[in-house]
C-alpha cells in the first residue's frame, strides 16, 4: 500500500521503516528470532518517492496472511495504528486477486442497478427524504411526490435511524407504499432505499423488513456500522443491492481509496460521496478518481455506481453529467425540497434534465 | 457538542450555522415547513469563541431525540458528514444523563478490574503477545513467560485476529493455559486478554470461547468493529471486562474525547492509548485529559482504567506512574520482548518497579 508521509529527507527512510513495522509486527525487529516471521510477516518498504515540500510517497508491502478475509482486519492492517499518526495519509492499496475475490465486491453493481430500474443510456436520478423529525406519514407523502416526478431512487436521509418520531418499520412501510403508488401511476420502477442502522442483528432485522416490503435496495454507512457488519450483511442478503453512505469517512484515508475502492471491495453496489462544487471540499481530481475507482473493470469485481451528492442542484445537472458520464446517479436532496408544494414538478424537471442530456464526451 | 473550526472572522457565523444544519436536518431551512422540526430538531449554534489564529470553538446543541440509543447513530449525529470537512475537529460533547445511563459505560471499570486482579494501592502492569506470525505454541510460551514475571494483564497484539498461523480458538487455549500455569506458580491472578475481531457473530463466538476458557477480560477495537457491535457485545457479556484498542482512531475527533469519553460511554472498562513520549504524537496535555476523562466520576458511570502504551519502556516506569497515578495500567510490549531469553526476568523487573513505586503526587 502507499502512504503519503510528511517528513524531512534525512528522516524519511527511518519513518518509512517504522510504518512498515507498525503495520505488521509492531515490535522491535531485534526481538524477533523466528526467521519465518522476519521473512514472511514483517512489512517491507518497497519504494520511497520524494513528492517535494517535505512530503514522500512510501510504498510498503504487507503479508496477505496477516489480513485473512475479515474486512475489519483489512482496515486494521492497512491503517490501524498508523491512523493515529497525523503526518501519514493512506493513499492507495493493491489488493491481490485472491483477497479481492474473497471480499467479492458489488453483488449487483451498475449493471444490476440498471436492470432493476429498467434504465439504459442515461444517468440515474435520486433524492433524499428529509428533514428528520418529520412523522412517518409526511415522509411517505414526500417519497410519493418525488417518485411521481419520475426519479429512480428515493433514499432515506442518513440521519433517519429508528427514532421515536419515525420508527424504522413504520417508516419503510409508508415510504414503500408511497413510492409503489407513484410507480403504478408513472410506470417507472422507482426504488425506495431505506437507511439501515444499528448493530448486525438490527441491520439484519431491518434488511429482512425491507425485503418483506418488496424493497431490493438499501443504504448503509460502513464507517458507522463497521466494515465487518457491512461485509456480513452483503453476504447474508445477496438479492439486495447496497448503497454506501460516507458518514464518518473523514479519516486520513484518501476518499477515492476509502469510498471508491474499499467500500466497493466489501460489496457496495453504489457509493455516495460529496461531489466537488457542493458544500464539501473534495476536488475535481478526487471526485474523478473516486468515480473511476468505483467503476473499475477487469479486476474480477463488478463496477459500482458512483453517486455524487452533497449540495447538488438541478441547474447543475448538465455540468455534473458531463463530468461523471452516464454510469452515475445524481442525488439531489435539499435543492428539490426547496420547491415545497412543487416538489413533484421539480423532481420531474430533474428527471427530464437527466433523460434529455446529450453527453459532450464519453 | 463543541467543534474546532478553521475559518476567518467574517465567515465563522455562517460556517457554524452550516455545521448545525449538516448535523441535524441536512437541508435548507427554507424548505422546512414543520414548526416542530424547526423548533426541536434543527441544531442550534449556542456559542462561538475566537481561539485566535483563524480558529474558533463552536458549540452546537442537537436534539437527543435524533440519537436514540444506538452507539452508531450517536457517532453519526456527532460527526457523520462533518467528519468529511477537513477544517473541522470534533472536540467535545456533553451527553445528557438519560442518554449516558442508556449507554451504560463500563460494566466493571477500575474497581472491577482491581477486584479481579486482587490488586490495591498500585498501578496495573500489562504486556502484549507479538509478533504476529508466531505459531500458537510460541505465543502460549511467551504468555507464560510474561505471567511468571508477575504481570497483571497479558494481551494479544491487536494484529492477532484469526489468521491461519494462529487461529483464535487454538491461540486462546494455549495462552490461557500458559498464563494459568504461571498464575498457579506465582499465586498472582494474572489475566490473559484475547483480542476479539470480526463481525458481531464472530465477536460473540470469540467471547463465548474466551469465557469457556475461564477468561473474564477481552480486548476489542471499537473503530474497527464498529460502535454498534461493541455496544451489543458489552450488553451481551456483562460478566466480561472490555479493554478498548485505539486502532483506526485517527479521525479528526480529539483523542481524549474519542478514547477517554466515548469508548468509556459504550462500555470499555479500560482504554488503551498511545502515551506521550513513545512512538506516537499525543501531547502530555492530551494524555492527561484522556486519562482524566476515562476515570471520570460523578456522571453515573463507572471510571474506566487508562492504559498508556505505544513504545513505553521499563526505564520510564517511575515517570509514567508519577504522570498518570496509580489507577493506571502500564502496558509495555516490545521493550520487554527485547529481553528475549530473559523475558520473565524483565517482566518481573517491570512488575517490581510498579509495585515499589512511591508516588510523588496524588
Amino acid at each position: 500500500m502507499t502512504y503519503r508521509v510528511r517528513a524531512d529527507a534525512a528522516s524519511i527512510e527511518a519513518r518509512a521503516q517504522a510504518i512498515a513495522v507498525e503495520q505488521s509486527v509492531e515490535m522491535p525487529l531485534a526481538a524477533i528470532d523466528d526467521p519465518s516471521v522476519l521473512e514472511d510477516i514483517v512489512g517491507q518498504v518497497e519504494a520511497i518517492h520524494d513528492l517535494g515540500a517535505n512530503t514522500f510517497a512510501v510504498r510498503i508491502g504487507l503479508a496477505v496472511a496477516t489480513v485473512g478475509t475479515d474486512a475489519g482486519q483489512l482496515l486494521n492492517m492497512l491503517f490501524g495504528n498508523t491512523s493515529l499518526h497525523e503526518d501519514v495519509v493512506l493513499v492507495d492499496v493493491d489488493i491481490p486477486a485472491p483477497l479481492r475475490l474473497a471480499f467479492g465486491g458489488p453483488r449487483h453493481g451498475i449493471a444490476g442497478l440498471r436492470h432493476r430500474l429498467a434504465l439504459h443510456g442515461r444517468a440515474f436520478t435520486g433524492s433524499a427524504l428529509k428533514p428528520q423529525g418529520l412523522p412517518v406519514d409526511r415522509l411517505g407523502r414526500l417519497a410519493e411526490q418525488f417518485a411521481r416526478g419520475g426519479l429512480d431512487i428515493i433514499k432515506d436521509d442518513h440521519g433517519l435511524a429508528d427514532q421515536h418520531y419515525s420508527p424504522f418499520a413504520d417508516r419503510i412501510r409508508a415510504c414503500a407504499a408511497g413510492v409503489a403508488r407513484a410507480a403504478r401511476a408513472t410506470g417507472h420502477p422507482t426504488r425506495y432505499v431505506p437507511s439501515l442502522t444499528g448493530n448486525l442483528d438490527q441491520l439484519r432485522t431491518h434488511a429482512a423488513l425491507a425485503r418483506e416490503e418488496g424493497l431490493d435496495c438499501v443504504m448503509v454507512a460502513p464507517m458507522i456500522a463497521g466494515f465487518p457488519a457491512v461485509q456480513a450483511l452483503v453476504r447474508g442478503f445477496p438479492d439486495i443491492a447496497f448503497i454506501a453512505h460516507p458518514s464518518l469517512g473523514g479519516l486520513r484515508i484518501c476518499p477515492d481509496l476509502l469510498i471508491g475502492k474499499l467500500f466497493r471491495l466489501i460489496g457496495a453496489d453504489a457509493v455516495i460521496f460529496p461531489s466537488h462544487g457542493g458544500r464539501f471540499g473534495y476536488s475535481q481530481a478526487t471526485c474523478r478518481s473516486l468515480a473511476s475507482r468505483a467503476r473499475e473493470v477487469g479486476d474480477g469485481l463488478r463496477p459500482a455506481l458512483p453517486v455524487p451528492a452533497g449540495g447538488m442542484t438541478v441547474a447543475r445537472t448538465s455540468e455534473i453529467l458531463d463530468f461523471y458520464g452516464p454510469d452515475t446517479m445524481l442525488l439531489i436532496g435539499g435543492n428539490l425540497l426547496l420547491a415545497q408544494d412543487r416538489i413533484t414538478d421539480e423532481a420531474a424537471a430533474f428527471a427530464r434534465a437527466v433523460a434529455d442530456h446529450r453527453f459532450t464526451r464519453g
